[in-house]
């Protein structure tokens, strides 16, 4: 356990052999102290590890994942590190939606990088996610600097457009139910007007769809998505994400699931599927 | 999805293939309307699978287990039910703790039949554990006949008290951090006293300790401990079980696990390893 100050512990639990952790910090791009969980394989104990980053949905904080997804077995035994941030700034001094929806504000970052008022004081989650958490990470914990990155809903359109956006930083992109389409749905469009303002070209660099046709991917993609999805299709369109890569010549694997609905049922039926594919593209297994 | 007037479908989600389901019905020994959850694996559209029943701890509700545990990947994997019941009867009318506390009255059954008033009215959970849950859901589901029992905390002390005075009516019994002696802890002594009595001598019915060293056990025993947990051992007491197994002669298999707590990240670690040994007894796997 860190006793850095950059870094507070504020649990540790035993878990298949390894670390179940939480810290806390105060971070300087989101202004504002944040807990995240990390799950730490056995592995850590002898030398450096890879690591996941989960980005989960709206409502969401670091728990839900780490307490219902099941991913730390297969993580424990590939020696894969299980980094999961909150989904927004907290805080008694963060805006939130004025009407406090679910949808919007606290529990709903949309990991962008925010430039209305008063959002943009608070809301950086993209560079928290992508510049801050990471180095943090590297410098205080036992990872290396080999990185993948995933998520569910809120939290799979945060994955696919960091990971996009970035395949430098990354080994493999993956993602659960994503919104593969904001610009396109009304969680979106409500999201990225509020945080962007109504200028719709701002929105572009936090579309997956928009950002695979337009650039492709140098890196391997894997989506899930349920068929008994009750937000699909109409906030999720997976459509324009297979269009997309299409378009793009990309050999994104885009499955649809009969009968698997939004939550983490579903998740927890295929998050191994996700680890073992990560775990090839981090050089863990062989391909 | 039934449509009995005696089971109310509540809600049905896919996992692993099978099926996560959550029913409410009327309870006639319980007298009030109580909700259970049940996994179906894949196997139950073929043909009648045996059944694991699963009591939960103090605070619980049918949703713990079924949500932490990641027990439904190995159970859809062996062909084997997961029965998952409330921890207490429930309702406006049911009586409660006078304080309101956590560790008796609503959410904390102790799986006993109470006698004292006001309890004697609703706290039968002994006789709906044993005896109304498994006919009715044999009744209205795919299930055989086979059934093993397991639990945790409370609800490991409920698992082993009926399958050690039951022993005709499951094939094997298993237990993580249970509460092995209650007459002997200040949480069995609160519990057994405000739904029994004063007179000591009908405790003994209900602890686990007590009833392994006075009866033996024609069943095999599985029980992992974790030694960093925060109730262990004064509430818990795993010596009490090892003594009375030693004193009847009874080879059950008491586990202590280092550095692992009473959290699910310690039942989610080891669930797979009692799935199997139940399989194994309910004759779905090979010795």
């Amino acid at each position: 356990m860190t006793t850095s100050s950059a870094l507070i512990a504020v649990s540790e639990q035993r878990c298949f052999g390894g670390k179940q952790l939480r810290f806390k910090h105060q971070s300087a791009v989101l202004h504002c102290e944040m807990q995240f969980s990390v799950f730490l394989p056995p592995q850590a104990e002898l030398h450096k590890v890879p690591a996941l980053y989960w980005l989960s949905g709206l409502t969401c904080t670091d728990e839900n994942f780490s307490s219902k997804a099941g991913a730390q077995r297969v993580a424990a035994e590939l020696g894969l590190a299980l980094i999961m941030p909150d989904t927004s700034p907290r805080g008694a001094d963060v805006a939130d939606d004025p009407d406090g929806a679910y949808d919007f504000g606290l529990g709903a970052g949309f990991y962008v990088n925010a430039t209305e008022a008063p959002f943009a004081a608070h809301y950086q989650m993209y560079d928290y996610i992508l510049q801050e958490l990471p180095a943090l990470l590297q410098a205080e914990l036992p990872l290396s600097a080999a990185k993948a990155i995933s998520g569910h809903s809120m939290g799979g359109h945060g994955a696919l457009v960091i990971g996009l956006r970035n395949n430098a930083e990354y080994r493999s992109i993956s993602a659960f139910s994503p919104i593969c389409h904001p610009m396109n749905c009304t969680w979106g469009q409500k999201a990225l007007r509020g945080y962007l303002g109504d200028d719709e070209t701002k929105w572009q660099q936090y579309d997956a769809a928009y950002l695979l046709a337009k650039q492709g991917s140098q890196l391997p993609i894997l989506v899930d998505q349920g068929l008994s999805d009750n937000f699909y299709p109409a906030q999720l369109q997976t459509d324009s994400l297979v269009k997309a890569a299409e378009q793009a010549g990309v050999a994104a694997e885009i499955r649809l699931q009969a009968g698997y609905d939004h939550s983490y049922y579903f998740i927890a039926s295929f998050i191994e599927q996700h680890l073992r594919f990560h775990a090839r593209h981090l050089g863990l297994t062989s391909a």
